[in-house]
């Protein structure tokens, strides 16, 4: 076949797949890696497990773990961990506590306070409510407080910074307001909290303060707790500041297994800490600082909701910012469970939810954690009837998650070797509420994933949880979602940045992995907050765990389909749509930078700035851009040419045999396993991302500067939006080499199935 | 000459014409519609015009005629046109005070107040402040209030109905909240105050409560006054509510001059009487209010900044509402005041602004009025050194603005013989401060202006006032504009809707028009308030009173100019080319419809609103709309070409001949003016719009449910919005008939010119 017919072959065969894996109702023929006649056993199976998933669980599940508070390093989060290793191995999975030995700053000293022009002291506390029970429970609570700032006493003006990252300051920076000396106000929102004190310390601010503005998830949203379920005035988000986009888990033993014995440099030698203490405040915390502050108004999209004229400062508001920290070492518990794969053994599929929370968390991350133990209770069920999965089957519940990944990424660094040999695949999540699918990761599994999505029925609407994501993808969607979404039943898969435990499989070890969980009509203002509680998330999330049923339902799917499938269910089309469309959006980048540049450049020598500025107020016209070069992209271009190549021809090679590669003998099916688990360890340059080594995968990063928000190519977008033109040329060929790897393990492959 | 060549000679001399007009600094030599040996003198002229323009001046007239409140019917509004005629008098014009009786209620009887689930009276008050010297004269203030409402009783439960358009109400309806029997609670904003108690009457609403929400005007922008110049939570907006889309003026006499015996029904027979009782309230009087209110969180976009959860109702929130008026007629009193043309005198330039506020008006309407006295005592100062206009100039200070137009409304139906036959254009200003150039009106003087707007100084930038426009839409502009601004150092003429005086002269009479003022650069958060007085105006509006000087010095030049040119200086390359624009729009609109109906009419068939539908809130799937036809645009086609054609000819025909048209004889000039006068007067269908005939201009109208905002080409744009595709039909080819007419008034002065 020529190519273009090769690619209509794929294309019927596509949609046809994931049409039978959609809307009708009736059960599709076809299982992705299954041979047509193990598909309809294993939809059997299915069945059986749907029946197991009980919402009783999950509530008893989620009231139990939440009825105290469970931080890492807390008495009751390690009970939550040995009452889930009991349940584990009731439900006959070979169980243990593997621990390690985490630094843990818990704080001694907290003080907020305005100094000028009137004074006021920070509760810093959330206030116990009679309609939320455990609020009351004060004696074992953290504070509010952010992990891994360190100690500090300043006092300073204060200027308001808007979600204080870079692109902030070049605003404040026209208008001649320099944070050098100053304590820094930030809104949550806009990046990832540590971001911002990272930020405000590159441009010499001596503190941060991040205050929860009723415009992201207070009574702009809906009344506020406990009326409704949205953040009041008193309710603050705690959260961890460490510089986690340089490498997650232990600040002090990067790399490797924080075991008791591992080598630790003195604590404040660690690179993730901040370099500038930091607290978090409430709305009502900030009031009067955001009151006191005078200079000029805030540009429009920075101001928030509070009723008062948003100002930029610095001052006439001064503040007084004081933290001490115990700065001890604690053990992270996490709890691995596995059920061993009666023919594949060394072949692992990982499902893993972190079990620790900033105090209560009944959503994050105890709803998706029960999900977990929902999952694992109905496959020992399967396993009580005789079933045995074809692979290993591990379950993991993450301690330290809150902190920056701990558990998960010390697990994992410290089980390297194994990981990149057996790991199939990583499935995450980590909170969960009615709502809508929320799926991310690895575009190898695209495909799977959507197949799988349209066997869960939603437990609301009559339909799959795929189909009600098209449906949302048809009036949401950009123009290509919705063409997807209709002409051929899909949907794509977001990529990973991070903020949840899936980053040390996808993205230090290159273990393909998926983040899952539902959500969207939860009224969540409670973010890291006390009332993250049971009685918030029974009355506001999911009152009556449909939905955490459902997430069981469908990672439960994942995990059973890629456990037993004759072949695994990875394909490269949609990889390869993805890498296609990431390498047009830099490259596209490149072009607006230029466009941008020259346009400036024009604009300042016209005085267009100076003319339209407003008199009186101080606003310079931006600096000069350096002029943007033409970039190499060949080398990248000819990559993505030949990865589209490869995918395509490895699922004509699967279509041209009766049964796709499920059809193969069992050890050829075994040695075409072991080639497809392989695959997108290629992705993984062991040099790692510049500046950052911890940082592997070459198509999925956190952004050094967003922090949790992806950036796809990294190496190269970050290169270009940083304007260092010579290394993005550098990275553009390191990245299309990357990319030229993955396309001969794929054609390899396909190879091996011809 | 080709048509090809035409256009090249055309855009040659345009591109040289403008860039004379230009930012160079440097006098340009030519001034359009002078012989060149004429345009020297003319400039000298206006240069001494210039320096007769006394910022002292303009203080000392907005302290003297803000002192007092002085609206329509107030004996300091009788006292203020007498003092101005004593003015234009004292400086040689022929002036009258030329008075009509008109409908004006004033209240007897206000009440808003809460009746449930709590109590709480509107103080429907704004305090007097001891920063603001005149608010403490409330003897004679008008309260605060809506004129034409009519007298009413109801107390029902309220509904939150955003801005209260149309739109707004097809949102609620997807909620499954009917107004009918309720009582409306509007934000200002999203169109004119009118609309909102038209729309809501139209579906059954028995009241009407209008709000001033922060976001629009107050701590949103900065301090409320008196810190800062926005308004505070006690201020509230009066204004009028007639039905003015039908028409504007005195609601009695429709189409004639309100004389004291024209005939007159019961005053409950007017036709812009609202149907249901309407009060305007400050935000503190909305805010127990709204806190009241349950039902649905109203959509993300309809959320103001009030510190609550903006919820829709119905209910639980009732209110009473109960206004009673004095329905008396009383006096407006325009001041109008000639100069005699010298040559010309059957030619009338008009240039007006009103006298009459709602309260002080230092804003709205004084600093306006102020500039037009300025440029009176300007030309008189050099008639009184022996000039004198060629043609007629016309100033007036009309009355009864605020109520309707009332006063230029009267004044030009009662002169519209008159005015039909003389008029060359009007000139109106409302409110002034500092900022931008702001000018909109009829395309055939868009080239005018642009030259005159190359000659006037800003005050503050040390560039034209049409440089500095033009630096603005290089930066804000769209690419059109951008491009424009960039390559031909021109800007566009906003098109008018309505909102002031221009009304009758443009939309009635269909006399070439323009609105001018300054604005964007003051802290105008006291529109229609108590707060609009001469304190709030020098701290925060044009405290030096530069952009007053300003704005007589260019709407000066704009009357001097058209007084004195040789020919008068309309062209029309612009006009076609803006009415091209607007028939593109009108067809792309239709095509937007009918693909938006087709999308929707998919979208219910899918059932993917039933999918996407958060459970529990009920938001219903949109009506399915009807399709779309294709609608024959040929003849709007056809008559936009020939247009175009025709003013090119007549540009190429003013170019050929040395001093453009100003070079003919004498004789042959004035026939040319007589053409050249007319032109414009063809875009009036005496017919009216449909449903409207007082609305006579086809290309600029105030929409019927937007109220100020324009609709161009009126008739067809309403038609295909309202989905009357027959009608549509039938309007196309009547507006293209009405083009073809102008296209051959056109040609005749192109012909004359040969």
């Amino acid at each position: 076949m020529n190519r273009a017919r090769l690619r209509a072959a794929v294309l019927l065969l596509f949609v046809s797949s994931a049409t039978t894996a959609g809307q009708s109702g009736a059960p599709p023929a076809a299982v992705m890696g299954f041979a047509p006649e193990r598909a309809a056993t294993q939809r059997e199976r299915e069945a059986r497990f749907d029946a197991s998933v009980a919402t009783a669980d999950l509530r008893g599940w989620v009231q139990r773990m939440t009825a105290r508070p469970h931080h890492l390093g807390s008495p009751y989060g390690r009970a939550n961990a040995e009452f889930m290793a009991e349940l584990f191995r009731s439900w006959g999975f070979e169980t243990r506590l593997e621990e390690f030995q985490v630094l843990f700053p818990t704080p001694i000293t907290r003080v907020v306070e305005l100094v000028a022009p009137t004074t006021y002291r920070a509760s810093l506390s959330e206030p116990p409510l009679k309609e939320d029970a455990t609020s009351a429970l004060v004696g074992e609570q953290l504070p509010v407080y952010t992990a891994y700032s360190i100690d500090g006493d300043v006092t300073a003006e204060v200027v308001y910074v808007n979600w204080g990252v870079p692109a902030d300051y070049e605003e404040l920076e026209r208008r001649g307001i320099d944070v050098k000396g100053k304590i820094v106000l930030a809104r949550y929102g806009g990046s990832w909290r540590g971001i911002k004190p990272k930020a405000a310390a590159e441009r010499g601010a001596v503190g941060c303060l991040i205050y929860s503005d009723p415009r992201e998830d207070g009574y702009v949203h809906g009344d506020p707790y406990p009326t409704g379920g949205w953040r009041s005035d008193r309710s603050a988000q705690r959260g961890s500041v460490m510089d986690m986009p340089i490498h997650p888990g232990d600040p002090l033993t990067p790399g490797v297994g924080a075991t008791a014995d591992a080598k630790r440099p003195a604590f404040t030698e660690a690179d993730t800490l901040t370099k500038i203490p930091v607290l978090p405040i409430a709305a009502a915390d900030a009031l009067p600082i955001l009151k006191a502050l005078g200079g000029p108004m805030a540009p429009p999209a920075w101001r928030g909701a509070l009723p008062l004229p948003y100002r930029l400062g610095p001052g006439p508001a001064k503040v007084h910012l004081k933290v001490a920290f115990d700065w001890k070492l604690v053990p992270a518990v996490n709890v691995v469970a596995r059920m061993r794969g009666a023919e594949l053994p060394e072949q692992w599929v990982v499902r893993g939810n972190h079990h620790d929370a900033w105090v209560f968390g009944a959503a994050d991350p105890v709803s998706g954690m029960a999900a977990v133990l929902a999952e694992a209770r109905a496959l020992g069920e399967l396993a009580s009837t005789g079933w045995r999965p074809r692979r290993t089957i591990v379950y993991a519940g993450w301690d330290g998650e809150e902190q920056g990944l701990l558990g998960s990424t010390e697990w994992a660094e410290y089980h390297a070797a194994d990981l990149r040999a057996k790991a199939v695949a990583y499935i995450n999540s980590d909170s969960n509420s009615r709502g809508f699918l929320d799926v991310g990761g690895s575009h190898s599994l695209e495909r799977f994933v959507n197949e799988t999505a349209g066997s869960v029925r939603d437990p609301v609407k009559g339909m799959s949880v795929g189909a009600r994501m098209l449906s949302r993808l048809v009036i949401d969607g950009s123009p290509t979602e919705r063409a997807l979404a209709r002409d051929r039943r899909h949907f794509e898969l977001d990529p990973l940045g991070s903020g949840s435990d899936y980053t040390p499989f996808l993205q230090h070890l290159g273990v393909p992995s998926l983040n899952v969980g539902f959500g969207g009509e939860g009224d969540y203002g409670q973010y890291h907050s006390i009332y993250d509680s049971f009685d918030h998330y029974t009355r506001f999330m999911d009152p009556d765990f449909a939905y955490g049923r459902t997430l069981a339902q469908f990672a439960g799917r994942l995990v059973m389909r890629l456990a037993d499938a004759d072949v695994l269910p990875f394909e490269f089309t949609r990889s390869a749509a993805a890498i296609a469309k990431y390498a047009g959006e830099v490259r596209e980048l490149a072009d607006t930078l230029r466009g941008e540049a020259a346009e400036r450049a024009r604009r300042l020598d016209d005085g267009v700035y100076d003319a339209v500025a407003r008199p009186g107020a101080i606003v310079r016209p931006p600096k000069p851009l350096d002029a943007v070069p033409f970039l190499e992209f060949a080398p990248l271009q000819n990559a993505v040419n030949r990865l589209e190549a490869a995918a395509t021809a490895f699922e004509a090679a699967a279509a041209a045999r009766p049964g796709g590669a499920a059809g193969l003998p069992a050890a050829a099916r075994a040695e075409v396993d072991a080639l497809l688990m392989q695959c997108d360890r290629a992705l993984v340059d062991e040099r790692g991302l510049p500046g950052r080594p911890w940082f592997r995968n070459q198509v999925y990063a956190p952004g050094l500067y967003t922090g949790y928000g992806v950036k796809t190519l990294p190496a190269v977008r970050e290169a270009i939006e940083q304007r260092q033109w010579r290394e993005a040329g550098t990275q553009i060929a390191n990245v299309a080499a990357t990319i030229e790897d993955y396309a001969a393990r794929i054609d390899r492959v396909a190879a091996r199935l011809k």
